[in-house]
């Protein structure tokens, strides 16, 4: 059982908590909190994986889902501790989301692919998959959909990891990469930024 | 046109009327019937496909289309006899459960997986796959996440599959997956069982 | 960057155009409508190249989502003209429907698929994936299942394309496809055609 890197530890248990405490909010049993949190953490990756016909890894290393499932007897444990914060949710999902943009641009560079266009697409996917899966399932409109800087924040990151790699360790330019996607979905839920919308005519 | 296994041929009639049940419940036409069929009978095994990355068996083989478009015939010709029974649609679906569970740990073993965790994962992703794609597809939350025993009973038939392979034939392998998948979902059904709720703080 | 067929690009504009219009519909911002355009536009193709094991021509070529996204900024600047039209929504669907259900058959046949079943499930997959994502993620029953004749028009269609190969060029089968299965699509919206339902007991 291969030990995966700290940015992926922090995305599977942030969305695994994200996962979870949505599950609690829709009254599932302890089966459905722990496939929420299964499926939000290793969506964006196996969304991924497919799509550039590799095994998932998730699939072939237990790490994820134990850790998944960690997540999922901490939000049981401390629910009603935890939905005190406001945003909760929101807040675990943007920590997910900067972590598998980080590290689904990083597997993406690995595997060798390296137009920036590829790269940007996939990271996006990595880092959006999981929250896009977790809300269908809930039936909700998946949050990459609503109304606030979303995708934009990861697509921020993403450009972010590929300039610093022009001058800066990969180690760093992941690092980066994170901490650009966190700060710019965290300042967009703190000011309640979002973009246009369309005026429709009242007819 | 190659003939498919028993265990299949079960799957693939009970979770087609199971698809073709909740389409005419829907309200959907005779071809939404019959795609709702389809959808159900092959959608866990092409999840499966998709991630071993082998093309779907179902897409290769018209016979598990012919399979399922008789089912949906069936369904048509003897809806109101059919729905007289109570819980007619989670009794089919326990049974294409059982039938996909057995028959997804059979194709992976057979194309040479043998790490337990990744035997049981994708078992249980063919079992439960059809019936996650018919849910999400008539806008139900699926019933893999929902109140009763269901990937549980999945899993406990993987592994009766993966432990009775060291002393038995692997043909009674499968049925014994196939017996002890379907007792256990049918139990959970007849007794109401349910894993518990997290009791959320009323404030 | 690649140039894509005249089919494909009155694909991605037509089916993107639908996408922008459902999400203003459903009330999302400029980035919610820009993604919704564009899994619209390419989710036909790439549920079709995760099928057959290819990496999407989609995330490869950018030509796709630039196209995708200028047909969002159309549906943006114009939405309160393009909405007079009745059933716009549905008039932009059968021209994707139309031009991805030909691309499709096309794609598979040129990457050696020739068996007619597998390359009309292949077709009908490519015609109705995007539009089903995009109801999916919309929170409606797709199209795909619903009243009218649909997935009926794209079958049709991949016949015809397939029939006229025996005698045409392969162009000219491209074509019939794409206006045999637009033809049908329209006259069935118009004359509010569709199949029959099952007629359930009251009790």
């Amino acid at each position: 059982m291969e030990i995966i890197s700290i940015i992926e530890i922090i995305g599977v248990i942030t969305f695994g908590m994200s996962g979870a405490i949505l599950a609690v909010q829709k009254d599932l049993d302890y089966y459905g909190i722990a496939i929420f949190a299964l499926i939000t953490a290793t969506g964006g990756g196996i969304v991924r994986d497919i799509l550039i016909n590799e095994f998932p890894v998730s699939l072939a290393n237990p790490f994820y889902a134990l850790l998944s499932l960690l997540a999922a007897v901490v939000a049981i444990l401390f629910y009603n501790q935890i939905s005190r914060l406001s945003k909760v949710l929101q807040i675990f999902d943007a920590f997910g989301l900067a972590a598998f943009t980080a590290s689904g641009a990083k597997y993406v560079l690995d595997h060798g692919f390296d137009q920036p266009y590829v790269v940007i697409t996939l990271a996006i996917l990595t880092g959006t998959g999981g929250g896009t899966l977790r809300d269908v399932f809930a039936k909700e409109i998946p949050y990459v959909f609503q109304k606030e800087i979303y995708a934009v924040a990861s697509f921020i990151g993403v450009i972010a990891y590929l300039l610093s790699m022009e001058f800066l360790p990969p180690r760093a330019a992941l690092y980066i990469c994170f901490g650009i996607t966190l700060a710019v979905r965290l300042v967009s839920l703190k000011k309640d930024l979002h973009l246009r919308h369309v005026a429709k005519e009242v007819r």
